[in-house]
């Protein structure tokens, strides 16, 4: 038994652990697009990346260094060092060789970005920055501010675990994304520090199972971005680990941040959660559900609050998942429209439908009635505010 | 050889075919919504329908009932018949069985229908419209009209082959469709008609291979409706028939029309081919094509009129295809802007690209530069109309 308290602080929260976003010119009138990551003691370190084939520069660099301890992490906002070639990598290896000149603590440093792709890293502004770095401050806000980039709020979380025998560790993270994934400007990136005491080798598991029903259960819209990251350090400064613990604390925290990256969607109003059961296996219950959070027509009738489930019928028939119109259910929470070959949508059921849907925040099930696979995406409304976002970008 | 000479005429161009579209109440203020195709001599008939799993009423009709030869095909407009169960295609039959005991020539009549999803056929307004059609007319613009949805215009097209030896035929089509595939109301159907005297055995094959680079190579929002149906009526009038010269007619009738529809796309103002080469084979060319058709982050750029070739290079190595940074290049029309590794994106260079893009339609080039894998597809750009259109689509 464990249980998990809610606190203030970020990447900060747990011991050891410092950040900070300063102003270093990318992004315009002095806002924060530079921050670090620090901790005061060598971490363990494992990180999950994006399936693009077109990985980012730092995320080359990361792997041709092979990087399993550090104690630093850069990161910056408005360029994403991605479709640099060789140049990006070099690049990298001169800001991080200039920040251990400078601040000669650092050991192993790794680097994240995020922001255009295809724009040489503009390193002589980010080495300017590194130089104004205070390692030993603790401002989770601005760092997490700083790694914004068409983010409406920062997004972070922590929490303090206490184990049955009155022990306690922390964990915190912060993340970025506002398009899951958004490969020109909402790149997600995900950073979680722990004073777990977890082993080097229990990390890449336990993220990559925690990332199955979380970050990669969630879509704004559809992209899979050139950087997405998501990295844990563990400096094990609380001597303290339960494997179950631990194991929930980070789903707990990839989990609302997810949620959060939905939320904040670009152009979004609603977070919705797509709930398919009853498919022949988990994976086909993935594949209804996902592209539930992808169809086109199923975001704009969110956005018109439009309870129109002959499109997430369509997009169900359409998915490649097994299913049969004499066994599907859909329903909108609790408001039943579809049974099973019967239409329950009168004008009172199109109502309650309707009402579920003016919420921010609701679930849509199908049932495909077939065996007992289970899935649940994270999606989001596609209105006009994404349209402007993303056709009036770069300019 | 052949020639092929453009004529006017649509579905009526084909010697012994006849069309018409008229009001029967389906669509405010008098619309046409609902047409027919009629031959006077019974035509063999083969048809190719969508990879919806719930496939609509019509489709499961013509199933059941295995039609293979026909003079009759009833289209309606408003009304998928889709989700509807047993009763749905009961409804056919009752419509069908009226029609044939109103026009004693009718022969194993068809059905086809487009619109909203998930509502009973208005099957005695469409009884009432059967009765009132003259099968001796030949009117395909009206027919045409009949059939549209959120169409902006009717889409036919009509040609006569004429062989070396001086001998004719005739092939004629007409198409509705506005999202490729969107199936609360835009659905795609698409009949064709030709008098030639193509033998019953070679029409599905060959619809099925011309359906490859035209109807399953354009996308309009990524989604597939459950009623989308192209149909091939040959009555072989003429008594004329040239496997090549059929084949290629065949051909570009299929790829205008449905270059037509992605024009015609839900709020799209450009038509962009997306030609993809160098890939491991055409599987792949075709999966990096069809994701950048579908990739909302390359549509809103496309709207946006941005040549953020980043975007394109991020879809590429999402789409699951084989590449590499090193060996891709990319070009908007002949405006080259990645080149293998090198970016040549300076002031003029965009400028030039951002000239393409004004184009109503235009090409983008992706070399994949592994092998001699090609495919084309062709797509639109996705605007605030597109969101308007289907938010609002409903009510």
């Amino acid at each position: 038994m464990f249980t998990l308290f809610s606190i203030d602080g970020g990447v900060c929260a747990p011991e050891g652990f410092f950040a900070d976003g300063i102003s270093c010119g990318l992004k315009p009138n002095g806002q924060k697009d530079l921050a670090f990551v620090y901790s005061d003691r060598l971490c363990d370190i494992r990180a999950i990346f994006t399936s693009n084939r077109f990985q980012a520069a730092p995320i080359v660099h990361f792997k041709k260094h092979a990087i399993e301890t550090t104690n630093f992490v850069l990161i910056n906002a408005k360029n994403a060092n991605a479709m640099t070639g060789e140049r990006g990598v070099e690049d990298i290896e001169m800001v991080l060789s200039h920040a251990k000149s400078i601040h000669k603590n650092i050991k192993n440093p790794a680097m994240s970005s995020t922001g255009v792709i295809g724009v040489p890293l503009p390193k002589a502004a980010i080495m300017q920055g590194v130089e104004a770095f205070d390692l030993n401050t603790k401002n989770p806000d601005t760092a997490a501010k700083a790694i914004m980039t068409t983010d409406r709020y920062e997004k972070q979380i922590a929490f303090e675990v206490k184990l049955e025998n009155g022990e306690t560790f922390r964990i915190g993270a912060m993340a970025k994304g506002a398009g899951m994934i958004n490969p020109a400007m909402a790149t997600m990136l995900c950073f979680i520090t722990t004073d777990a005491a977890i082993p080097a080798d229990e990390m890449a598991p336990m993220l990559r199972m925690c990332a199955e029903t979380t970050f990669n259960a969630i879509s704004v819209d559809g992209d899979t971005s050139t950087n997405d990251t998501v990295m844990l350090l563990a400096n094990g400064a609380s001597g303290i680990y339960e494997r179950e613990a631990f194991a929930h604390a980070l789903e707990r925290v990839m989990h609302e941040l997810a949620l959060k990256i939905v939320a904040d969607g670009e152009g979004a109003s609603k977070c919705v959660s797509f709930h398919v059961s009853g498919a022949s296996n988990k994976e086909e219950a993935m594949m209804a559900a996902k592209a539930l959070t992808n169809s086109l027509l199923v975001k704009t009738a969110l956005y018109g609050e439009d309870p129109n489930w002959g499109r997430i019928a369509s997009t169900i028939g359409a998915s490649g998942a097994e299913c049969d119109p004499q066994k599907l259910t859909i329903s909108f929470s609790n408001v039943k429209v579809y049974d099973k070959g019967v239409i329950l949508f009168d004008v009172e059921q199109e109502k309650k439908a309707a009402a579920v849907m003016k919420k921010s925040a609701f679930s849509i099930h199908c049932d495909l009635g077939i065996a007992d696979g289970e899935f649940t995406a994270y999606g989001c409304d596609l209105g006009h505010e994404y349209v402007k976002i993303n056709a009036d970008y770069r300019t």
